[in-house]
């Protein structure tokens, strides 16, 4: 039997809409290349946005076709999520951090039709990117002023092609299953993979996010998404402001820089602000040697990566700012975790609650979570049992855009995060470790990083890594990989043995490898990948 | 093109699915017939749940078929939620305040299979609705020690049902269009009406209601929802506890006692309540008289009708509870608006202020609204233009169950509500009449509620109504109907004149006549039908 309730689709544009009727002149301010701080209203960037579609149908860009950007965080870049999803087209946001190549191939990829970009990457875009075979031109998002000079043809300043439309668009009727947005992993093996979020899916995560126990987003908020725009849609927070009526405030391309993000904050009453964990340890040091203060501010959104405990404690200590500590994937839109206190936690002592702030957090209503072995059964929730992460969820990616190759999606439907963590019996996760790094010995998981993190405390440890190697009998058995300190010569021995008493027997290191350097990513990640072709043929000593 | 995002459905077994794997050992207190603090957490009343679907699939109910209930809000009221709804039955609550002879015609009309009952009502079950034609027995919500004694064939013990039965059930897939419940309308005219609400309306309606601008739901609350189970699922509270894993405190059969509510609160750490004005006037006056507090609640939703800004301003300034002024409507699932102050508020004079706390408050994200006049012609949200309110939104009703008769819907599928108000530029809604009561004069409306506002302030006025009357010019003209003050004989011509310089001259009643009595509802409304049938041949002065 049918419910009988109205049959209203859960599009972006009914985010617009809502923002329109009932917070049109709250304000978004935007650092920008051309404007140190732009301020603009919610009713003037959804006018511009139709000024947007309009030229793009003029144009020529049709429903369904993907239209990128190479942007920071600022307005335009704002009427553009919202000017080309709500026509119906699909926002391709691409990260300017990826290698030219990478950014050619996604492009190709996405058989992207136009690229709306940020003079300062346009070099970029002069040198390599117009060669892409289906980009019929660039939108240049300035105004004529700071134009760029280019041999190009089919180059547009935004401000000028958006003058002369009109702000009424008829915003078409779309469904909710269809697709919004684009958005490429940047995966450190293989070509970059895409995600296409529905609106379906983005109107859901944005409602999610707004919750309470998430982010507790309401029009009482003023917030500065740190996070690119260009990754995972700054973490839905473009979505999720106009559907609460907070306030927006862009840093634009100053996004690592402290002094910018201080001024933000306290100018602009900055009540939540979202971001990596180094992004608030660049804050932070900047508080320390300014001494300046950002009051107003009430909490922190953290993710990426784990926040370092003692970031958090300095916040909450020092500048009363509570970290909320989250974990996602751009599969997952990105939201899977938020690490929220329980009532019960009020009476913990300092170290059992910093214990738990360091975990990756609790599911958000909609996202499913279970942990599995290498036979694919479901491990207890007790958090000691740890195992492959998988997801299921309606903002979670059902499949990559055209990569028939992937493998993470099984016939369950279940999406394999590629992490190994634990969960506890109040549901937080913490991760510790990823499933190509875990050290499978004898049928059992041995986390690497938790053995990095102890040798880490050795006294002669400058660095260290942990990697399995083969091994005739238990398949793999870890090895530590260390760098010694300046001027310190530990023995293997006693490093090993430093583990005795902090792991089980079994997870003790089989042997220690001196090295000169471990190879690091462009995020400063130890690159594992190459750790193991390093000492693939390591022989263990007996 | 479409996204490629994971169809996972919305529905009310993803709710149970998330409170079972997040917050197990979360409480459920109830008040019941049987035991004065019954304590459960969600994991055992799921658990039952699933026993009650076993239970009545071996009883014969298929899917989509319907289960009454006849209950109090207790933790036996919340299993029937999850075991009817999840097991792909519908739940049809019953408003026990209805006629005995409508609650045989809404159980005909729905076709219920099974009436779940609390002990009180059994007498009205077996002298009446035993005779209902579908109905194939009754379950008694109590234990054996409590049963009522009966000669009907057909009647099971709820826990006796239940206790044989595996707490395993295998909930089916449900698509989210699905029917989970059926509410009918108490409508002052006419037979009630069926809402049937999907799975989706009901997840959406919870997700929104969770929001920081609405009831702000969160792991942290313990709420206790005055509203009944029978009246639109407690306002969704029971679906929206378990998504954020707050504490339910259910008061049974002890609504309306103020002794009860303060004892629960504070025995219970209630921080959030919700009910109707009058329960919150009754609270208050047990307060007053018993000098007791209620230190741990923070905020009452009301909503059922306007609250009165002296309740208020009572529970805020003498107790520290915040009110959230909310308005909704059966058809609506039921949340439409809720009156949360906009940062700018913060400077406001008291009565400004309190200006707005008077007004129903602003849209929820997912509930579109707007208002018109006679023609359908749509009018200014300027707060001054006042029309027809109309709504659209994901948990909105399409039609009525089986009511071809019905005409509340518009062919762009806008619901009418049947209220009349104003909606400011910040988008607060404020009802100032029911369309069939406001006076329609030259194609222009008066409010008749204003009208009685003003004359109640008249010191020889005991109560005040004001209708339209017909009027060969102006179509309609409004009359004022008086109870006289007692020992007060107050002139026609100076009743009238008291309304100079509050109103346009044009609004000004036309007339005055004085009654006994004024005719009232079961809950205390004006029957506005009576007086217009009562004045139907009235003639007003040239």
């Amino acid at each position: 039997m049918q419910g009988l309730m109205m049959n209203t689709q859960l599009t972006i544009t009914t985010i617009m809409q809502h923002a329109q009727s009932n917070n049109p002149g709250v304000e978004i301010v935007s650092v920008t290349g051309d404007n140190p701080r732009h301020r603009t209203t919610y009713r003037q960037a959804f006018d511009r946005a139709g000024q947007l579609a309009n030229a793009l149908v003029k144009l020529g860009v049709g429903r369904g076709e993907r239209v990128a950007t190479l942007a920071w965080n600022d307005y335009r870049h704002f009427e553009a999520y919202y000017g080309v999803s709500c026509s119906g087209m699909v926002l391709h946001t691409i990260n300017p951090r990826l290698f030219p190549e990478q950014i050619s191939y996604i492009i190709n990829h996405a058989e992207d039709q136009w690229l709306l970009i940020d003079p300062m990457f346009w070099p970029l875009a002069e040198q390599q990117l117009a060669q892409c075979k289906t980009l019929k031109g660039f939108i240049i998002l300035t105004d004529s002023a700071h134009m760029p000079e280019t041999t190009l043809d089919n180059v547009h300043c935004y401000e000028d092609l958006i003058a002369g439309e009109e702000a009424d668009f008829d915003w078409p009727d779309i469904e909710e299953g269809d697709a919004c947005a684009l958005c490429y992993t940047s995966g450190t093996t293989g070509n970059p993979k895409g995600v296409l979020y529905s609106h379906r899916s983005t109107v859901l995560h944005a409602m999610a996010e707004c919750l309470p126990d998430a982010m507790g987003l309401s029009g009482a908020d003023a917030i500065l998404p740190v996070v690119p725009m260009f990754h995972v849609n700054a973490w839905g927070i473009p979505y999720a402001a106009p559907m609460v009526g907070a306030k927006l405030v862009f840093p634009g391309p100053k996004m690592g820089d402290g002094e910018t993000l201080q001024d933000l904050i306290e100018s602009e009453g900055v009540t939540l602000a979202a971001g990596v964990p180094t992004v608030w340890l660049g804050l932070l040091n900047y508080l320390r040697e300014s001494g300046k203060r950002v009051d107003c501010l009430e909490r922190t959104v953290v993710g990426g990566s784990a926040c370092p405990v003692a970031i958090m404690q300095a916040f909450k200590n020092e500048y009363q700012v509570e970290t909320l500590h989250a974990w996602g994937m751009t599969e997952m839109s990105p939201i899977g975790t938020m690490n929220v206190p329980m009532p019960k936690h009020a009476d913990l002592s300092e170290a059992a609650y910093w214990a738990i702030k360091a975990k990756q957090g609790r599911a958000v209503y909609g996202v499913e979570m279970k942990i599995v072995d290498d036979d694919n059964n479901e491990l207890p929730h007790d958090g000691k049992a740890f195992g492959a992460l998988k997801v299921r969820g309606p903002w979670v990616c059902s499949s990559y855009y055209e990569r028939p190759d992937a493998t993470e999606h099984d016939a369950e439907g279940w999406f394999s995060t590629g992490d190994v963590c634990t969960i506890d019996p109040d549901g937080y996760m913490q991760i510790t470790d990823r499933t190509k790094d875990v050290i499978k010995s004898g049928g059992e998981w041995i986390s690497s990083i938790e053995l990095e993190n102890i040798a880490m405390g050795h006294p002669d440890v400058a660095e260290a890594a942990v990697i399995g190697v083969a091994h005739p009998k238990w398949d793999e058995r870890p090895l530590l990989i260390v760098v010694r300190k300046e001027g310190s010569d530990p023995d293997k021995q006693a490093l090993l043995d430093y583990f005795d008493g902090k792991v089980a027997d079994w997870w003790k290191p089989n042997d220690v490898a001196f090295v000169e350097e471990i190879p690091h990513t462009a995020t400063g990640k130890i690159q594992k990948l190459a750790l193991r072709k390093q000492f693939m043929a390591y022989q263990l000593p007996e």
